[in-house]
Parts: structure tokens; C-alpha cells; sequence
């Protein structure tokens, strides 16, 4: 056996995530490893809490980042605060959706399931009414920016509404972080999960998330415990905590730190409003572009999210041929369909520093090329 | 609120991990990402799976890298492989002895301790009279190196006992792979896993594992759910299979992969016994400096880990203090005492690209000059 060293290619990446990386990034990635518990790196650490509270829009004071990608983020919110017995509302328009209840089953909850169409938003009169069902529901689960579809709910509404029913939300914002607004503390969301890799166009491998003082509250008030060591936030807490006294937890992955931080950074120099505007113009280009080749949107105009572009292949075409040739050809990636949109959809992302003008231009030239 | 990039300084990394890095490592992470689904990096994957066997010595077509630290690599182990009610013996004889009871509890399972004083290893004896006054214990947990002592176990010995008593193995290897003998097959280990920052000399924040066919018969013969999502191996198997039909499960943290890989060609490069032998010599050089200086062992030399020598802390000498001058004048990190070694030892890492003349010189040198 003789394996070589692995030189990629440098693709665009524009399917569904990871996204475009900055070289500033992939730069700070590569600097000298130090300890988890250096001085200079907890202090690191400290900074990217405060990048992070920017980005979600919070004062939460556990913001951090989990040591694993976005479904370990999304498990961290359902362990730590279901306990066994407990009814959760999930709210399904796609596949993020169901493994949210695959959580809440784990954990030894129940689900009330709310169903939309894929494509389109969760429904804010049917958790309504689900509350009224199922007055004992102390949890309302949702994905703010669907994946798999490229739908987004209304995420303010939902959290008003849990709210009025003294019931702790937790929310999925993996695609939607720096790419759409999101105010965690104005829409009193409670445990909200993301992911590194997309619209913040960090590495993969990182999962930010965010707890209000009410989901801690709960943590802290269970009555059975957690049955995750490595994700039990009681104990990452004191990993994180800036006051002096870090306790060890476990090792974190310091350099996909430092990415995490210099892509933080990158999003505080432009500012969050303009990083939504940057990638709502960049989306209408590409919209333009797209329908004057014939293409068709799976998600209405009203609910679309800019950075995940889901569209029909056209009749007649072989996608699976096209994605490949678009790779091999362009070194373009673009993501095939998931779940029930599988050989019928693409899914073109726009995701945080791939939201370029370059990007957009070279996906629709491309696609011509292809699809004529 | 305006924070700048992080430049860390290059620190010499001799505690119990992260351990120093290769350049080349270093490099290899900052290569452009791509896709988690690319043709390409699929088979970059095959290739980790590959040299992960070699470093296991293993055939075990299960052996991937869990995207995410040592301690979601045990519990990954944990979760599979324990039911509810199941009797599991667990060794004690460090910090992460005792980590496994947290897991056997968290799963549901019972706990049968056997404990042995921190910095010895691991009695075979107690662990026979375990299985004989606990004959329904089909489980085994047990640190092979403990990074908290610096004590290794007779891996070899403690396998063959527990196959004798049909009963599987969990085995902590995060300090030991790489670094000294371990031989997983030969030594019919079932459930393995280690971490990337000790003696691979990678970045932290992957988690090699390896299973037995006997562990994924446990896994497939199981009668309740796996309890985690992210770490429900049935499901990770999917993702990394390597016959073209890959299932989505999460998003692999692409560029750590990259450095995993590299580190692993490293590896394959110098040759498992090379690097086992460099490491004995660079332990024996560093041993007999540390000696002359007056320092004390706190693990006997029949089994005292070449990778990770903790030494008493001489009297009269401010151990944080000296550990902070040694980081803040020579940029030199060593590692604190944990546990019940805390503010009594020093650990002195010797793992990977870092055990070296080089490091070995500086360490002498610094600690020479901070004592006297």
C-alpha cells in the first residue's frame, strides 16, 4: 500500500453547502495549532462567542460553537432539552424536518407532528392549532431556512406564538445564519442550532448554537439526566465559559476554530445587513438568469430563500449526467435534489462568500451550455 | 465591537495533545474545500479508511474517522454497543476510566468498577475475578494508554480474557495509536477508538474508530434503538460505504479529513514500527534528562508510556507558574496535572511530529533553567 498526499481541485461550490471558502479562511485554518487550554486561545474562544451572539443577534450568554457539525448541533438542542415523556411539536416541510422527530424519538419524546408540503413554509395556523390540541406541548421544533427545499418559515411568527403558549422553541437556522435575517433575541427563539459550512463559508465540522436564559433554565430544572455526555451543555458550558475557571470537557478542534473565527470576523467587517442584501441581489441575478433559460422554481417567490436555489430539471434531461459534467467540465458543483425532490430538483446555492457575481455568472453560462 | 483576525505564535506543543504538527498537515488542511459528496472525496475517504486499518492493524472494513472528538468517538462506542440494563465492566484507573462509567450510566447500563490506583495499569487479575463474580457481564471497557497518568495496559491480555468469557471489547486507544504497539486484530479488540491530536500528530477534532465483526453484530442483533442520531453507526456506515451507493448522513468536516489523511500518509511513510521505535528512543533520551535534573516518574518504567511521561512536580517549585513562563518565554507547552495529579505533575508529551531531538533538547533545556 502507497497512498499519496491529496491535492484537490479548486471547485465553486454551489450546491447545498459546504459553500465557498474565503482564502482569508482556509489561511487562518492552516495557522500553527496551539492548546485548547492556551491563554491565547481561550481568549480566541471568547472572541468567537461574542462574533457568534452578532451573527444569531443575541445576548444569549451560551453562544458557542458545538465541537461537530450541524446534526450534532441539532442533537444537542433535542437532548438537553426533552426529557423522556415529553410532547414536542415538530414541524415537517422537508428532511431536516423528520430527522427532527428521529431526535425527539430518541430522546424518548413524542412528537405531534405538523406536516407542510415540501416547498412549502411550515404553517403557523396548523402549530396554532396543534397547540390547541395538545395543550400539554411545552416544545415547538422548526427549520427556519429548509435545506432540502429551499423554503423559509416564518420564524418570528412561530416564536411569538410558542411563547404564547409558555412553550420553549427550538429552531433549525443552519442555511438561514448570514443569509437571511435572523434576530434570535427579537423573535425569542430558545435553542437554535446552525451549521459552520453554509452561509457563514466557514469549514465544515462546526456547529454554532445559542441558548436563552428560559432553555438554560430548563436544562438546569430537569429531573432526569442528559443522556449525552459529549453533547451535555451543562458540562461544554463550563468548557466555555470566559470567567478564568475552564474546566476541562474535551479537546476542541482548535483549527476549525480558527476558521470559524476569521469567517465571524469576515461577516463583522461587512456587516450582517449587508451580507442579506449581498445575497438577496445575487439571488436575483441568478433568478433572471434562470428563468430566461426555462427553468422553473420549486419554492414560491414569497418564501424562497436566496442562498438555496431549488429548480426543476427540465424535461428530457439526464441531472445526474449534467451535475457530473458541470464537475468534471467547470469544476462547478451544484446539489442534486433530496428526499422527494431526489432526480427531479437542483438545489444552486448562494451561500456566503459564494455569493458572488463571478459565481452567478459562471453557473449560468455553464448551465446553458448544458441544458441546450 | 471590532475584532481582528488571530495570529497564534508557533508553540511547541509537549502536553498530554494537541500535539505538535507537521507542516505539511498544516498544509494539507488549507487545500480548497470540496464537496462532501465529490467523486474525488469519496475516494479520498477510502483512502482514510485504508491507512486508518494500517495504524489499527486491522481488517475491519469499519474503520472510519467519527467526525468529531475522542470523546464522541467513545460514546459512539458506548451507544452501539450497550442496551439498557446491559452489565458492562469498566476499568478504572484515570480520568478516563472513569468517563467510561459516565457512559455505561448515561446509556443505562450497570457499571461493574474495578478500579486500580492512577498510574498503574490495569489489573488482568481483578479483571478475572470481575467476570467470574459477574458472569453475565458481556461487555469489557478499559484505557489502553491513559493520558492522565501516562500508565499503559496489557491490551493484548485483557482481550484475550474477555473473548474467553464471551464478552466484547471497548478499548480507549486516543493516546496510545501511533505511538506504541497496538495491534487490534491480532489482539481481537472490538470496539476501538482514539483521537487525531495525540500520536497521529493531526489537528484535533476527529475521532478514528474501529469496529470489530463481532461489535457490528452486537450493533445489527440490538432489540432498542441506537439513543443518538449523530453517532448511530448503523447510519455512519452508510455514509462512508464504500460501493458507490453513499447515503447522506451529515456533513464530514471536509478539511480536518484532509489533514487526517495527510497525517496518516505520514505515518504510512515512516512505518507504524519506526514511529514506535522513535518514540521509545525520543522517551529514553528525554528520560534520562529528566532524571539528572531530579525529577521523579510517577508510573513505573514496566509500564511507563514513551508518549506521555508525567513527573512529579519537584518541592518548593510553583507548578503554574513554571508552566506559564515556559509558554510565555520559550513558547513551550506542557501539560498540568489532571484529576488527583492536579498541581503534583507534570505531563510531558513526546507524541507524533513532536517526539523529536529537537523538542526533547528545548524541553530539557527550558525546564532545566525554570528549576534551578
Amino acid at each position: 500500500m502507497s497512498i499519496q498526499s491529496f491535492f484537490p481541485p479548486r471547485r465553486v461550490l454551489m450546491g447545498p453547502g459546504p459553500s465557498d471558502i474565503s482564502p482569508q479562511v482556509l489561511q487562518a485554518m492552516s495557522r500553527p495549532t496551539i492548546g485548547h487550554l492556551d491563554p491565547l486561545f481561550i481568549n480566541m474562544m471568547d472572541e468567537v462567542k461574542s462574533l457568534l451572539k452578532y451573527a444569531f443577534q443575541t445576548q444569549n450568554e451560551f453562544t458557542i460553537a458545538v465541537s461537530a457539525p450541524g446534526s450534532a448541533g441539532m442533537e444537542a438542542c433535542f437532548v438537553n432539552l426533552i426529557e423522556p415523556g415529553d410532547k414536542v411539536i415538530v414541524c415537517r416541510n422537508g428532511v431536516f424536518g423528520e430527522r427532527m422527530r428521529e431526535n425527539v424519538l430518541r430522546v424518548g419524546g413524542e412528537a405531534v407532528l405538523v406536516d407542510d408540503e415540501w416547498g412549502k413554509p411550515v404553517s403557523v395556523d396548523k402549530v396554532e392549532q396543534a397547540f390547541a390540541d395538545h395543550p400539554d406541548c411545552k416544545l415547538l421544533a422548526f427549520v427556519h431556512a429548509e435545506t432540502s427545499t429551499g423554503a423559509l418559515s416564518d420564524a418570528q411568527a412561530l416564536g411569538a406564538l410558542a411563547k404564547r403558549h409558555s412553550a420553549l422553541t427550538i429552531v433549525d437556522t443552519v442555511t438561514s445564519l448570514g443569509g437571511v435575517p435572523l434576530k434570535v433575541d427579537e423573535w425569542q427563539l430558545d435553542a437554535v442550532y446552525s451549521g459552520s459550512q453554509k452561509c457563514l463559508s466557514c469549514v465544515p465540522g462546526l456547529s454554532p448554537v445559542t441558548f436563552s436564559p428560559a432553555a438554560i433554565e430548563k436544562i438546569q430544572s430537569r429531573s432526569t439526566p442528559i443522556q449525552s455526555w459529549f453533547l451535555d451543555q451543562s458540562l461544554v458550558l463550563g468548557y466555555w465559559s470566559g470567567d478564568g475557571k475552564r474546566s476541562y470537557h474535551h479537546t476542541a478542534p482548535v483549527n476549525s476554530l480558527y476558521a470559524l473565527h476569521e469567517s465571524l470576523v469576515l461577516l463583522q467587517n461587512e456587516g450582517l445587513e449587508n451580507a442579506w442584501q449581498r445575497h438577496k441581489a445575487m439571488h436575483n441575478k441568478l433568478k433572471q438568469g434562470l428563468e430566461s433559460l426555462g427553468f422553473e422554481f420549486v419554492v414560491d417567490e414569497a418564501y424562497r430563500l436566496p442562498q438555496l436555489n431549488a429548480v426543476y430539471v427540465p424535461q428530457g434531461i439526464d441531472e445526474a449526467k449534467v451535475r457530473s459534467e458541470l464537475l468534471n467540465v467547470f469544476n462547478l458543483e451544484i446539489g442534486a435534489g433530496l428526499g422527494s425532490l431526489a432526480g427531479k430538483a437542483w438545489r444552486i446555492g448562494l451561500m456566503g462568500y459564494g455569493a458572488s457575481e463571478q459565481n452567478v455568472a459562471l453557473c449560468l453560462k455553464a448551465l446553458e451550455e448544458k441544458i441546450k
